[in-house]
């Protein structure tokens, strides 16, 4: 049994145990988790209907994409749809005995297939199992740690190319370019989010885009960005300052490298991974600068780049083996800028945190 | 009344004309359409609810977003909403009333909001307003269609400077990283969807994705690719030949040249975009290459880069002033190669269609 079918007959035991007879799979990154096909159908219809009445898994797919999916998708059956079809028409001849509680995403599910599918089978009703699955991807398998590092390997060469190349005067949309630039080159299959490039007063917007600003001496320079290869994602946050900084930069860098290093400590298997994100806090509030850091410590990462679990205070759930998640507090102060230190943690089969970047982390200048 | 304020309105008489109470617009397209208001929310909630009975609209924003949105969207109210806040809750504060049927975009709603959604408000009944905003988003303004042609400005400067640095022996990811190196730094916010470029046999894949194959003598090489600005999109297709094109070659990429300019001289107000589909077509047939020619001729672009109207052979609709589309035939034979040019009309006030691309199209050799 491969590792796709194992997870299937997980996810089917799961389904039986919930007193369900079905589910119809949407999530492109979670069909990815099941079957081993990767593929972004864009506004086509592609499902996976796992059933453990049946023991099977069928995988639709659009017809264009019917070869590439034959050629991989490990499934009992691989459908193709094309688009002069109607997609539940497809399904409902394939299985048409679908009855009963019939799990679904809810996220992935729009109001229109919502509507298809439950004109289509009128005897279904729809259950959410999004937890349910979020809770087995959550649990990362070895080669899914391998291939989670293959994407880090590839960022944190970006990123020590990346760096080199910046020069005062510099916008930051050219150095984003160059970034991508230099993903693409060392064989990522594409950026896993819109890379962040952001300096100066900049750099205390979490949610900033890069754009016409100069880099100059005196800024903090922030660099926010991740790969997918193959599957996988990465993500790391390096803060950089140009020329010799000031007392209170190195005071902030200093403080949220600490934090940063509390988090990671405070990471290992069976805490709540609330306790992480308040170990990491701790040393922001203890220096006084508590409001300026108003987010989560961190989140999960995997065939999503935001994925379970979310590491917030209130999350009381256990951190466990297999899980991988990023460490990323910061101190962000409008009007000045900001510095965030990210990286990701994987708990190991025996508990412990295995960190999975490696860039450096000391304060780092870049001459001015 | 700016063009933000006046599309509100016309939406609001659309909504009145089929008895609509109001309406939650969830999709961040058209949320900008009607606000001018562009962001991504990814996971987070934003809604803009526009109301005929009070002639209101009011933009609920995840609270990082709300001094972005406070200096830009033309609107009555905007609405922070905190990661602790129930999204529904705060709409429900914000808009108590809300009860029977109210507008929605079936492909934009989520199962999940769905269920939020007729759980806070039992009252309402939720309809498909989703061809009522394309209808009203497919008549381009001016103003509208200058954003397009600056898109289409950036997009074919990268095709100029992209096609020198073409070299055999060169891998497709190579060049598709240079193309978007060159997207950024002639000033575009990012590419408009994943960049193709295929070599050779690849170029018949419709669907394919750029990797390590090289560009060698003997190949096509098509490009198809667009950038976003300032919320608009762009989208092209060249194919180049590398080396001294076989009479075959010459012969495939003639037949694609005259469908494209077929289609173009189709393309005018008051026909139905289904003839155009089939003037392009036919031009692929008489020369008995029609099955090598399977998908669509074009669809539309704006603010997204696949939009209304889908131009196929079966659609009744009539072309008309505003519309702007793509037109893209191609000959795809498997194992050999293919053929795409593409270009973006726009259809006049006076019902002439106005090439917006302005790339060369005679046949283009690269030296090998």
């Amino acid at each position: 049994m491969n590792q796709y079918t194992a997870r299937q007959v997980h996810l089917m035991e799961s389904l039986k145990d919930h007193g369900l007879n079905g589910s119809l799979i949407l999530s492109p990154a979670s069909i990815f988790y099941y079957t081993g096909f990767l593929s972004d159908p864009h506004e086509r219809f592609m499902a996976l209907a796992i059933s453990p009445e049946t023991g099977r898994a069928i995988l639709f797919v659009p017809a264009l994409d019917y070869e590439a999916a034959s050629g991989i998708a490990a499934v009992d059956q691989i459908i193709p749809i094309s688009d002069d079809q109607m997609p539940m028409e497809v399904v409902k001849e394939a299985i048409p005995k679908l009855s009963g509680p019939v799990g679904i995403e809810p996220k992935a599910l729009n109001y229109e297939r919502y509507v298809w599918l439950t004109q289509t089978f009128p005897d279904i009703s729809v259950r959410d199992i999004e937890e349910l699955i979020s809770k087995q991807r959550l649990c990362k398998s070895a080669e899914e740690v391998e291939s989670i590092k293959e994407a880090i390997r590839i960022i944190e060469q970006v990123m020590e190319d990346g760096v080199r190349k910046v020069r005062p005067g510099m916008m930051e949309a050219e150095l984003m370019a160059e970034l991508e630039y230099l993903m693409r080159m060392h064989g990522a299959d594409g950026p896993s989010f819109s890379t962040i490039v952001l300096s100066g007063e900049k750099a205390a917007l979490p949610h900033g885009s890069p754009g016409g600003r100069k880099i100059g001496a005196g800024d903090f320079l922030l660099i926010d960005m991740g790969v997918t290869k193959d599957g996988y994602c990465s993500d790391i946050t390096r803060t950089f300052i140009i020329g010799e900084p000031t007392e209170k930069q190195r005071k902030i860098y200093d403080i949220v490298l600490r934090s940063n290093e509390a988090g990671i400590a405070a990471s290992r298997g069976g805490v709540p991974l609330g306790s992480i994100d308040e170990a990491s806090r701790k040393v922001i509030e203890d220096e006084g600068y508590g409001k300026f850091f108003n987010n989560r410590v961190g989140h999960g990462v995997g065939i999503e780049v935001h994925e379970a679990p979310s590491v917030h205070g209130k999350n009381t759930s256990l951190a466990d083996p297999g899980n991988v998640f990023t460490i990323e507090p910061g101190i962000y102060i409008s009007g000045y800028g900001g510095v965030r230190i990210e990286d990701i943690v994987h708990i190991r089969e025996d508990g412990q945190a295995e960190v999975l970047t490696a860039s450096p982390k000391t304060i780092r200048i870049i001459e001015a």
